[in-house]
């Protein structure tokens, strides 16, 4: 890469002098640029080709970091990073301490807000809209936001606001018709109606020229006034939810015609109120198999393993399933999340029951408490983090009211190079302290299977959760056994020390015992915990009152499953050596998960060397102890 | 009340046989008995003389239990329930063990579905009505929901998935234009322009006829062609944010015109896939000062106590505006809750600077994170229970980021009449587990206006909750001083055993160690903990090295501040003896603060019980320990 433009973009600012052909060309080099980064690094691949031009518009028309630009979800910011002094860093992005994938205000003064999570931003734009009025400021806010971020409740929230204030605001709707999966909704085909209706575009023209002509022509009159109405229609169609909601609507726009975006951009900036300029963009442009299966190409896969095993969510797909052939009451429900949960396999096996309600998790859980109330089985397929979405719908209209809903919860754990606002930390946190509600984890994908069954016969609200990992590697049984609820299982009994882990931590615990045994001759027990609630006390008991204990789990420390086995030894008045390990009270950055697991000392390695120390034995080994 | 119709209802299929005239009379009937019977219970006031004729409308058209009735909020549902054989219970209304304020599916089989917090209703029928259709069963679900929880995100997100599934679904919108406070929003004002329109209901017929007239007229063609624009603005107009969402839209309907209401019910149970119908209502209609001043009816107070402290909400009121006089960084946010959380006050000295969102909490946080990101200092006063629905924008949007968002946590702890749905028994537990977080509760009032202050210095997020209680009746200090963060306080000191207390569980310790040594001569420490996050560590381990220990929080001990302490314990292998005292696992039900805390043994009569069986004091007394 010589002689590009590109290389010689290090701000925003070195794009003011450019011209229209140069902003054109600059364009295709980024492209290029995006498609030989990625195809290395990983990423989202697919919103960040289509959002090419949008963001060289925005950059050329707007002055960042005066002016803010928040990018929703913020996957499609590659671009804005491209442009804003981070190209050089691009072969770290998700890498551990490297470039973050979504927009970090640590990271940037260009990240005006961070991101990961859908439908927040128009919420942080009107936040600081509304303190540039009060500070007397003057800078402009932009938010882009995707069609189907957009249908987020808060996103309505925040626009329902935004409309009631009616400070200077521009919203910008990048509508690819797609998400993650494919877009649901009735504001989607609302979207769509607007984006391909080819009357639209001429119907203001048309009906001035009519108007205009109306004099003359006497006899055609009816035809004529039908022909007014047709056009009048188109007219007060478009945009007309966004003016409900108290917006200005420009578009459809073609987000591809660079010259026609920047020009759009220039007048929607002198406009005042709230602005929302709807940008019809192709999700992997200039990329053609991108763009003919968008959805493959959300994301790029950092590298492919084969002969591996299963991974926890396609075990978790394929025994729903089997699960739903023999129990028509079962139904499954994702918040945008059909192939990330496994439910785009459920979806072609039973299309009828399967439901994508889009980025709506607060709707998701109510929808599946109805479903439940009137005597079906929903399970509602969502990652961990998301869940934290729905915390208040899990509370008020499930676990009150005791409902047969079951949560797959995805994603528990360290999740990798989706970094801070991806990790599935908290859940055994806000969940435990839910009454009416089992938690349980399983050891290995086979155990998976079973808890889903045991979980479907439970008579109340259950949540499942696994890592997004592979399965260990385990025969499946054929034959479902239900787990027995509230118990744990004892994989390796032992005499110095017990370990009580949860879910994958299990297979680490008995790598780590199994070294402890041959490299200092400690006997172990690891105790695969299975449930978070309701714990095994008895067994706890057991083993603390005979030998130190370490918890050891994959999630957050402060309220997880450790914390419940010292709540337990507290009110039983037992007094043990307690050792928990989990995950520390911060914000865990992005990178590998196992890398991030090593690094947080909740690998084997780290297991027996915390271990070690907590039994007082001395050290053998000075070197690392586990290959 | 003899020779009354009303006293002839048991169940809804005693009003079938009724005609228009004795409905109109059993609506007049159910007035008075509300105003007689909410007077002495209290409850929820104007919203339920609102909806007299569209409940019996609803009851007289639809066939409940067969069909599902889901009353979105619930707090005006009591028409229903006096319809649904529950009006002779109407004298224990919101009492410990009497008739739930709210539906609760265990109170009857006439409750579809529990409610107590906005916007759920939607999801909740659909999830009814879809499982209906799996199972080829043919009832009917009707949501009736009010023009404020209307706006909230997930109601929007259920519309959304609703007009995309297309299934029957019967939407009542119960516009009364207020929710609890005045409404807020876009969506709003678009509402009353629909209600208080009168060209609208006469523009159908209109269009048609001027088309009609049409050919005749020649001349006059201008000034036709513009009233037809007009007109066909009108017909296109009204409802179509609701078309965009895909459902048919019906109205507005007068509320209160009981022959039209079963005229339209009727009519749309005809009709096939989602219908909204809005009828327009009056809140408190029969009763002239509710009418004149819905605001102060939403609740009808129970009792007025004179001479009282002040409640820790006014405090809070008043030392925010104190604050906000000398910064003028601070702004306050509230999610529909402007009386509620003390905010009215608030915005009569700063209008500018207060931001009343909407039933938003989502949104709320979010726009909050905002106007930190842009310089200010925003406060969201939010309940306890409702902070749950900005559970994953509280660590997404603010905490991630480390910006300065006070959350000013009113409810905190055992609320009392309004019940299970309503405790904030949770956000200890699931605040605690979120890194970057400061969270803080006051022993007495003066001690919340030094904390608010100190929330205010502080350069990250901050929790400050605190009861729904009046204050101890300290004196408020004139000179602010800063809480040394993560310091705990010694109350009294003490050699046998220590409490450790949290908010007004400060006091409750303090009788119960004044009567443990009067009693039993036991010298017990006080502590009042301030910090749960950061926790005073040293002062805990002090303590616990040198005596037992208790803990008492209104909160879950399931992850809360008791749960915080074992875990310091067993970290520091600290070998102590803890005991915990808080909120059970289980749902609180509704009941007097103060009668729930003593049945949950949170009274100091309850602690002292306790607290001489874990010291193992010989009990002098059999009888009650404290008066």
């Amino acid at each position: 890469m010589s002689n590009t433009l590109l290389e010689h973009i290090d701000s925003p600012s070195d794009l003011k002098g450019l011209s229209p052909s140069q902003l054109v060309q600059l364009a295709e080099e980024i492209r290029q640029f995006l498609i030989e980064s990625i195809a290395k690094t990983g990423g989202h691949f697919g919103a960040n080709l289509g959002v090419v031009e949008l963001t060289l518009a925005l950059h050329k028309v707007f002055d960042s970091p005066r002016d803010r630009i928040i990018w929703d979800v913020g996957h499609q910011a590659y671009v804005h990073k491209i442009l804003t002094g981070r190209k050089h860093l691009f072969h770290t992005l998700r890498k551990y301490r490297g470039l973050a994938g979504f927009p970090k205000r640590s990271e940037s003064e260009h990240d005006a807000f961070g991101a990961g999570h859908a439908s927040t931003s128009i919420s942080a734009g009107l936040g600081m809209a509304v303190a540039r009025d009060l500070k007397g400021e003057d800078y402009k806010v932009i938010c882009v936001i995707g069609d189907g971020a957009l249908t987020g409740g808060m996103a309505m929230e925040a626009l329902n606001h935004a409309g009631h204030l009616g400070t200077d605001l521009l919203v910008i709707l990048n509508d690819n018709e797609m998400s993650i999966s494919e877009n649901v909704g009735a504001v989607s085909k609302y979207l769509t109606r607007l984006r391909t209706d080819p009357t639209y575009s001429r119907a203001k023209a048309e009906i001035e020229q009519l108007l205009r002509r109306l004099p003359a022509i006497g006899d055609k009159l009816t035809k004529t006034l039908e022909k007014i109405k047709d056009s009048m229609r188109h007219l007060v169609v478009p945009g007309l939810l966004f003016e409900a909601f108290g917006f200005k609507y420009l578009g459809p726009v073609d987000g591809h015609d660079l010259p026609l975006l920047i020009d759009v951009f220039q007048q929607a900036s002198h406009l005042r109120g709230p602005v929302l300029i709807h940008v019809a963009t192709e999700k992997g442009k200039g990329f053609p198999t991108a763009e003919n299966a968008p959805d493959k190409f959300h994301s790029w896969p950092t590298a492919v393993k084969l002969d591996k095993p299963p991974a926890y969510t396609d075990v978790f797909a394929d025994a729903l399933i089997e699960l739903a052939r023999a129990d028509e009451r079962i139904v499954a429900v994702t918040a945008a999340m059909l192939p990330g949960t496994g439910l785009s396999k459920f979806q072609q096996h039973f299309p009828e029951r399967c439901f994508d309600v889009g980025i709506a998790e607060q709707h998701a859980a109510t929808f599946c408490a109805g479903l439940a109330a009137a005597g079906m089985r929903p399970v509602f397929a969502v990652y961990s983090t998301f869940m934290q979405r729905a915390y208040d719908q899990i509370i008020h209209d499930v676990a009150i009211q005791k409902l047969p809903v079951v949560f797959a919860v995805d994603r528990a754990g360290i999740v990798g190079p989706d970094g801070e606002t991806h990790q599935g930390a908290f859940d055994l946190s806000y969940l435990r302290a839910i009454p009416n509600l089992t938690i349980m984890m399983p050891k290995d994908e086979n155990e998976l299977r079973h808890m889903l069954y045991t979980a479907f016969q439970l008579e109340g609200p259950v949540a499942v959760r696994y890592p997004r990992a592979d399965g260990v590697g385990v025969p499946l049984d054929d034959v479902w056994s239900p787990v027995p609820v509230g118990k744990a299982e004892v994989v390796v009994d032992g005499r110095d020390a017990a370990i009580f882990a949860l879910g994958p931590m299990v297979q680490t615990a008995l790598k780590a015992a199994e070294a402890a045994r041959v490299q200092y001759g400690l006997s172990i027990a690891v105790i695969n915990m299975r449930f978070v609630k309701p714990l095994d006390r008895s067994l706890i008991l057991k083993y603390a009152e005979r030998m130190p204990v370490m918890t050891l789990e994959d999630a957050a420390l402060a309220g997880g499953m450790g914390s419940a086995v010292a709540e337990v030894l507290a009110d039983e008045q037992v007094s043990a050596r307690l050792l928990r390990k989990g995950l520390p009270d911060r914000f865990i950055e992005h990178g590998g998960r196992d890398e991030l697991l090593r690094h947080l000392g909740l690998d084997a390695d780290g297991v027996i060397k915390d271990l070690v120390a907590f039994l007082g034995v001395e050290l053998k080994k000075t070197s690392d102890v586990w290959p």
